[in-house]
């Protein structure tokens, strides 16, 4: 894509109540706007990056047997009040709405009503089981302290699964390959290094669930982290002495982190407040057997920016960086070095290599600066001083080193630095 | 994809409440579940078409020049009031709810108001126009007659893209590119030839706007059809004798029809209520000359099924199909029978041919029902008898033509019928 032609802009300024890392960056670099605290739009380059992880995501889910769906915001007042959980007093972060033809309804902030409801049409035996269903799509939560950017808002994007199984043990099996997906998610949007599974409070049904935690100086959690297992304990769930529950190390470290997924056994507390059940092998009823599993694409995008970045620059991983090459024209008034721009440009293009082309006419200072915030980790510079050899410069900001690259030999250098 | 692995079924009953032809239909089918009246959900079958439905229109909008961006739902009212819209006497269709820290918030019905708002950090030159941002959005209204099905929703995706034009000239020309994307739009999901551009109120700044109506019994709209012309007046305009704006026939014919889509010239209504300038040429400031332009993806697909459906089947036109085969193993117990079968789902899927394969163990008689209700035009049927031959036999549902063809030959005579 051409910067000319892309309708967002670099800004110097930032909303007045906006004090997150990450979201000052995003808007500086044009990626989201801010509606209201809580409240974020995506512009162009931050729909190209939530499209990059949302599709990551997809991937593992379809991997695991998942099928994908899309639920309603709308919720129905008489299915939450079912399990209790309409109540203010229940869920303190509801937005609810008045209908015009009377009554209320809510704006969903999780799915496990109405998917649970929906399934008593589709499951009825032994044979219908197992089912994993998910959706990514737009949950609301009411909430009141949202200053940590996209790690925290009001209306989010959500992949979430739910499972429905037969048996503890068939929910044991597909709740370890959860565990698997969340694991290579975050490894492919490049959070693998500082992301832990986590034991957090587990609910009726188990003893544990299990957050991924990435470590995280904006984060809001807290955790105690068993370097030798790499895992970690939430430490809302300790009363006393934290101690490693893989091996029992009681030399933890306390680090702040941010939950970037959750995965929970339900058990049958959704099943059985709303009747889903199903007929066995032995013709018997039983009750259906749940889990559900979350990830805030929009959270993960806040968070990779809070993990590599600093004041004036993002390094965007490259799975879901917005582009995959940015292209800077140093020299527009050159005609030599715009062509060779222009013929970089359609080369690499053509190689379906993803082309940011800072074409604009502005000097190389300003370039340098948005390039360095919109955060693209390959740089090709064409420039007057390029064209005298014939090559063209490749920045790669991960590593800082500068190579010259024959423009016939630059996608396959490209392709081999994504 | 394998039917004993999609977890949907096929459904006898609807909700009592439902009285809609579309949505009975794809209740019945398994491709959309009924949270309330007005709001429905879309189960595997249904987010198929639904994203063969965004893909089209995203196309046509990427081709005509479209940036796709991403709005919040949740409105801040001081915007909304800058234009007089915040109003429920204004607007008699707006969810509201209160924020926890305190005031009220809307939940976007549109999106003219923040757009206008955040194009403010963007456009400031004529250098930085013409901009054209849309997105496929959920959009919110509280409707108190929702009978339609998907034709009339409390909740529904809405593609809506915005132009920011320098002049008349500039927005007329742009205003003619999206006639165009509209009409390729309704051709390629089937709804063309009964799909009419139709004249309609135009507010402030234009004389009319331009609706695109379906002709169909189940439309809540009337209008004034030209023959001639194939194009339309909508019956609100109308205060005397209708009479065509193309051609001046006085001869046209009365249709009940939905209004698929609509593009309005907004002028500078909202650029002027929000402050929406560039510098000129000339260095004048100007306010920006707008445009909305609206298709609902999921009220196309409930047109398209009043449009190809009897009481008991859904016939759909193949860019949108969920698949672009339905392959029916009849004899489900015989080896032979269900070994062509699996090869031919194999063939089909390794030649990236999306086939929905009924390998469930079930009677002909319910899964040529199924595959009626289901809809998919291209079917495909492996037998105790097919296996003589070595061949399978192919129904073209939409000329109701049965062909005998050899598994060799089979995808290319797919690729041929799609």
């Amino acid at each position: 894509m051409r910067q000319t032609e892309l309708f967002s802009k670099t800004r110097k300024e930032v909303p007045k109540d906006e004090v997150s890392k990450n979201a000052k960056l995003l808007i500086k670099a044009g990626f989201i706007h801010k509606e209201m605290a809580g409240v974020y739009s995506f512009l162009p380059l931050g729909l190209r990056v939530l499209n990059k992880v949302m599709n990551v995501i997809r991937e593992e889910m379809n991997a695991s047997g998942g099928q994908e769906i899309l639920l309603s915001a709308l919720q129905n007042k008489e299915i939450w009040e079912s399990t209790g959980r309409w109540s203010d007093k229940a869920v303190d972060s509801w937005f609810k709405t008045t209908l015009g033809s009377g009554g209320e309804a809510g704006l969903g902030f999780t799915h496990e009503e109405p998917i649970t409801q929906m399934m008593r049409d589709h499951i009825r035996s032994f044979r219908d089981l197992p089912v994993y269903a998910y959706q990514i799509q737009t949950k609301f939560r009411n909430e009141t302290r949202a200053k940590s950017g996209l790690i925290r808002t009001r209306e989010f994007l959500m992949k979430d699964l739910y499972s429905f199984s037969r048996t503890a043990q068939e929910h044991d099996e597909f709740y370890k390959i959860m565990q698997t997906a969340y694991t290579n998610v975050f490894s492919r949007v490049g959070l693998g290094p500082f992301t832990h599974m986590t034991y957090a409070s587990g609910g009726s049904f188990s003893k544990y669930s299990h957050e991924f935690q990435t470590v995280c100086d904006a984060g809001e959690d807290t955790i105690h982290l068993c370097e030798k297992c790499s895992i970690a304990v939430n430490d809302e769930i300790f009363s006393d002495q934290p101690v490693c529950p893989a091996c029992g190390n009681k030399n933890l470290s306390v680090k702040k982190s941010v939950e970037v997924g959750n995965i929970f056994s339900l058990g049958t507390r959704f099943s059985e407040a709303l009747g889903l059940k199903f007929v066995d092998e032995k013709n018997e009823s039983k009750l259906v057997i749940m889990g559900s599993y979350g990830i805030g694409p929009a959270r993960l995008i806040g968070t990779i920016v809070e993990s590599f970045s600093d004041e004036k620059s993002i390094l965007w991983p490259s799975a879901v960086a917005p582009f995959s090459v940015h292209l800077l024209l140093l020299d527009p008034s050159d005609d030599m070095a715009r062509k060779q721009a222009e013929t970089v440009y359609n080369a690499l293009s053509a190689g379906n290599i993803e082309v940011l082309f800072d074409d604009r006419d502005v000097r190389a200072g300003e370039k340098f600066a948005d390039a360095d915030l919109i955060g693209v980790s390959l740089r090709v510079i064409a420039s007057s001083r390029t064209t005298k050899d014939g090559t063209v410069e490749v920045l790669d900001r991960r590593s800082g080193k500068h190579t010259m690259v024959s423009p016939d030999t630059l996608a396959s250098h490209i392709n081999a630095h994504l």
